[in-house]
């Protein structure tokens, strides 16, 4: 038995729990080993990876407090075992994960059957896996790719090993952007549309990782998106609508850890991202899902043909784990709206809601046609009049109205000013532009302090086809910090974002 | 510039620093962010992961101490900065490894080059990668396997990234076993053989991580093991051999870091085995080099045919990079020797080097057999005559006396007793002893706490084409934990070692 002490670390995603030499010793344990820490009162269990603190003997001024018989919990590990400091806890060591033996059969070539792949899922979600192990789970089903019938069986384990909300009414509404263009912030404004229309949407959506913002982001820079599942369920039932980050609802914790090794990896597994996109839908109680496959040369999807396929994946696995599934196929050559960074991507999105004038006009048709296909996907709308019908709802003011409702729920923030050093680039010959790169555009946000910097950013001034001449601002960039503007500019002119024809 | 605090705590082979949250903030960084931290005063540097306390405000009266200004060093990172507590480091974020795109290349199917591998070496050796990006590495190797050439390329990488040592010699022997063998401790007999007949050999060796037992477990028993190069590096002077833990040495960093990822994926990556073991000798000055090949059906390698491959790609890849290499191809069907566990293989040994009675007598042919080829390799002995000078050294008692010098040398420990529980596992029918499992040895042992507890093992009392009758012990085990003693009774039930005719 071993007295808790709370320690409030921050050690990212991991449980993490701090023995001393001495009592590790005793148990034969060592650093990184994995333990499983059993609160005895509820049987509430976390596994933690250990850390070891030395010199025990020698502790009294020293900087960290553990005595023999004590263990330091890390705060996520602690708020799992529902216990209070001073309690006692029991540690045993972890058993390896069994289903590893699964992971080594995929990365050998063959075809996983479904209890396997749950298997494994409820051990990751056990964090019986180290980092290296789902790494090695990850790079198997992308060396070996998933065919359809392992992505069903994978989407169907995530979901299963997690929680799933149920909503009383019959049409639960949702989408997807399979993402890589900037700003193309469609779900702050579908969201209120078809809300206000009377569809249930409860949006959960992710924050960037390698790219300047995340719907998740954006709609931080206007209220908290970090909500507990259990509120986000009772705003949905109250106004119909919510609009947060999914990695704090913890819905689908597996995928959770799962995207986390593979976002360093920039791979492209995209059986697992299908299963992961689906699995999120699932859990959160959606039954209707839009997904929306932008294709550009510089968007993820470069090819119509691997659209198609991958919207048919879509449609084959989404329809078998009981969703129904649309998917449109849209146009991926240039940032969607002009702000790439959260404030400036959140200022498009409020100037189309509040009707005023806006260069976003690119932004509010796809949200305007994304929006009435969900209409008519819930038989709100006839075939052919979801269009009209959001547009009728948006341009009245009932979406914005939906939209406030939505910000007081979660916490209206007041907004943020502009970055404090800003920078025009300017046209240094004239002519038509023929393309933006996405990626250069993701870069530079990324480069001037986005998304940690939510008033990092830049703002288009010309779009494709728009003529340019000697002299016109084609953007401005914003950052908070001077270095990475000095870095940014260098960044700009070796890696130019628009080409001319 | 931030104060450095030294924190004792061990968190396995990573480099650790801890913020409080106001500097991090002010930082922009998150936990497991890497951060470079500079001493300024002598430009040593070392890459951190960064682990993040929170709630400072109100840290009066909990247990880890860092104020805002201050940064907690956990001690291996502390070493390399060569810094005193209360002195002050510089902070930047760790670029990301350029070399990442190489792996991805790897990762991809194409062949790397030679700067390309190094690039990653270097990258690894710095700390830039993090488990998964070095997990990625090692599976893009593994998935797509190396080549010869790929392979020399990997291990001059591995050498030119780390420490070599130079002796004034100019012959400097060195062995290696492929492994898979319960207790085989040739290493323990052959260093103080040729060693006595006048070769220096500065032997490091691993410690068992899913083994019950490595050579540098086995001579832990005896002595320590875990000496810094410098001091290794005078005793072979000194005395002409040492028998050290490789990982002490950080010689071939690298190969260190890889070989953390690598084993708990139980992966087979022949290019990376063979880097992995050459680069080593290399680092260690080694220039001829005895490679001891077991093959068996629970060996590691399986067939004769893997075996002749493996032993074409040792010479080969050897040769290349300036080493004399010599393979031997060894029957692996059973354990060699009779202990298994840390002491009862050193026990083995000891009876050996004393010429006492023994019944590891297999043990001692194959140890003479390789001190044979060792010295004829050196130009000690004529061909034909190393075996028996290798015989005339260690029935002498000269063997014994260079071997109690290393032991003096090293620091010898009083020798431990047997475990505190005991059991004799006895023959229920009769027959002649067919087969003996290697794995399930190597299990058994490890059930019984091997090698961590150095008295957990057992001791085989019957070989193959020995006669058995009802009644007759089989073996013993031993451990020092009740509950071990148990699950392995229960083990060796389901997996029984021997098989008859």
């Amino acid at each position: 038995m071993f007295k808790v002490k709370k320690f409030e670390i921050d050690i990212g995603y991991e449980y993490v729990a701090m023995l001393n030499e001495k009592d590790a010793l005793e148990l034969r344990l060592n650093a990184k080993d994995r333990v499983k820490i059993i609160n005895p009162e509820n049987d509430k269990y976390v596994i933690c990876v250990l850390e070891i603190i030395k010199k025990v003997n020698n502790m009294k001024n020293k900087d960290v407090k553990l005595k023999t018989g004590e263990i330091g919990i890390y705060d996520k590990a602690f708020a799992k075992l529902e216990i209070k400091e001073g309690k006692n806890v029991d540690i045993v060591p972890a058993r390896k994960p069994i289903s590893l033996k699964y992971v080594k059969k995929k990365s050998e070539g063959h075809r996983l059957e479904k209890q396997e792949f749950k298997s494994i899922m409820r051990d990751i979600v056990e964090n019986r896996f180290s980092e290296i192990e789902t790494t090695f789970f990850v790079l198997a089903c992308t060396f070996h790719k998933l065919n359809d019938t392992e992505t069903i069986a994978l989407t169907d384990a995530m979901v299963e090993v997690g929680k799933v909300l149920q909503f009383k009414q019959k049409i639960v509404l949702d989408k997807h952007c399979i993402g890589g263009i900037p700003n193309n912030r469609t779900s702050m404004l579908v969201v209120p549309i078809v809300s206000a229309a009377g569809i249930i949407i409860p949006k959960s959506s992710s924050r960037a990782i390698t790219s300047p913002a995340g719907t998740a982001d954006t709609m931080e820079v206007l209220c908290n998106v970090d909500i507990p599942v259990s509120d986000m369920y009772n705003q949905v039932n109250d106004i119909g609508a919510a609009i947060v980050w999914g990695g704090g609802l913890e819905l689908s914790p597996a995928d959770d850890l799962i995207i986390h090794v593979e976002h360093p990896l920039e791979i492209d597994s995209e059986g697992q991202m299908i299963a992961s996109v689906l699995s999120k839908k699932k859990s959160v109680g959606s039954t209707h899902v839009l997904i929306d496959i932008p294709v550009g040369p510089t968007a993820k999807v470069k090819t119509m043909q691997r659209a198609r396929e991958l919207s048919r994946r879509f449609i084959k696995i989404g329809t078998t784990i009981g969703l129904k599934i649309k998917t449109i196929i849209t146009y991926g050559g240039q940032p969607i709206g002009n702000g790439i960074g959260p404030l400036y991507e959140a200022q498009d999105v409020l100037a189309i809601l509040e009707n005023k004038e806006t260069k976003a006009i690119d932004l509010k048709e796809k949200a305007l046609k994304m929006a009435g296909v969900m209409l008519e996907m819930a038989e709100h709308s006839k075939k052919g009049q979801g269009y009209n019908n959001a547009k009728l709802i948006l341009e009245s003011g009932l979406a914005l109205k939906k939209f406030e409702d939505i910000l007081e729920k979660q916490g209206k923030k007041k907004i943020i000013k502009e970055g404090k050093f800003k920078y025009e680039v300017k046209a240094i010959g004239s002519g038509i532009v023929k393309s933006i790169n996405n990626i250069y555009v993701s870069k530079l946000a990324f480069s001037l302090g986005a998304p940690q910097d939510k008033a990092a950013g830049l703002i288009l001034n010309k779009k494709i086809k728009d003529i340019v001449k000697k002299g016109d601002v084609l953007y401005t960039i914003y950052t908070n910090s001077e270095m990475k503007l000095k870095y940014s500019k260098a960044y700009l002119k070796d890696n130019p974002i628009y080409e001319f024809e």
